[in-house]
């Protein structure tokens, strides 16, 4: 019996809108280069993507990278016949994810509270260092987490480092978040607990993930923000029953 | 009388060369650009600065941020006239300083050592997650420090919450580190100790800093790694007499 002594919350797409950003962006992207190139239908998409993942071991993850990777598929795409003034368009797309408010999903906050009232709440997040303080400020959600860790990587050796540090061993630790590849798949691989929020958006990279089904009983999905504290609490039950 | 516990290094230049890299950047920068306008002389390094200066607030620091600031720079300099080829000589700039082996400088490894063998050590960086991650792993001295701090800004507000993390009082913490701006000035100005190590290069932004004069005690300058353990074991025993 080890009952759950901490809960993690991740913040892009299950605190707040991000992944919408980054699809409107794209959209953008595609009608710049559409005006250099006639495309096949998902052509500059899927270029773009392959870029972007290529690059994710030089750039890692965030907005600055989506946009170095944004402006060399433009090159790539029109064969160098992109004008400085829509490269100029892309670095404004940037410049406008960087900026824009931080808007809360919907019943997050009381979600939180209610979570914070039972557990330590801790907040982990992946991505920009810059961009992701920056987020947690403007969300007004600082306050409710004892700690907020920003990796640079969200797979088992962070989460086991991240263990260590907090003292605890990962049968007391669950984690929600909307991403079964970062949130969920490496914190049960380790024995530990997870909720799935599904947001209506994932991007691509973050779709595939192998689940054991002999973890499954340590897994719950859950709708919305608000049907999260009982989601928790039944499997902080389970926890201690086992 | 408070010993000193905790020796935190500092990493760009301090530990291994960063800015040089930054300058052969910014030679090839002016390079391309000058093949597309007449300029005066350090015309287009003084519009870059400016740019990047302005752009720190939503880039952070870091070489993608550089990367796109150069890319706007560029823009704006040749007045929208350079083409897609050299924006993607910009592109390979970044990508080749975020990719180039680390050059640890000489001496430190042995001063590392020697300063470990007495103190608790500990590296404090500020800038981009990925890319300081990558260079602390690629430098082979990761083993050296108790943790590893990677931050977006190095000034009192973030020593101040590190030393809540660690536990201890500013009178307690040592900081090592080539900028007087982000390694010196606020860790004395909390109360703490620090050893200059002046680096060949110092980018403009790291150059202003306010010393105290009645501060001076708890400083020392030293020319070279090889002279860091005995400039921190002398402020040490300044701690101890205090």
């Amino acid at each position: 019996m080890t009952p759950i002594r901490l809960v993690g919350f991740d913040a892009d797409d299950t605190l707040w809108r991000s992944e919408d950003y980054f699809a409107l962006a794209q959209a953008e992207f595609e009608r710049i280069v559409a005006r250099h190139v006639e495309l096949d239908d998902g052509h500059a998409r899927s270029r773009l993507h392959a870029i972007e993942t290529g690059n994710l071991g030089v750039f890692g993850y965030g907005v600055k990278g989506m946009a170095l990777s944004m402006i060399e598929a433009a090159i790539d795409i029109t064969a160098g016949r992109i004008e400085a003034a829509d490269i100029h368009r892309i670095l404004a797309i940037a410049k406008d994810m960087l900026g824009h408010p931080v808007e809360v999903l919907p019943g997050i906050r009381a979600a939180v509270e209610a979570v914070a009232a039972r557990h330590e709440v801790v907040l982990i997040t992946k991505g920009d260092l810059f961009h992701q303080e920056a987020k947690v400020r403007a969300s007004g959600l600082s306050g409710l987490f004892k700690r907020i860790e920003i990796v640079s990587e969200k797979d088992s050796a962070t989460y086991r480092r991240l263990l260590e540090e907090f003292g605890l061993p990962a049968a007391a630790f669950l984690m929600v978040g909307n991403s079964l590849r970062s949130d969920i798949a490496p914190v049960l691989a380790l024995g530990g607990w997870g909720v799935h929020v599904p947001y209506h958006l994932t991007w691509e990279h973050e779709r595939h993930a192998q689940i054991d089904p002999s973890m499954l009983p340590r897994l719950r999905t859950v709708a919305s923000a608000s049907a999260l504290p009982d989601a928790i609490a039944a499997l902080a039950d389970q926890a201690m029953r086992a």
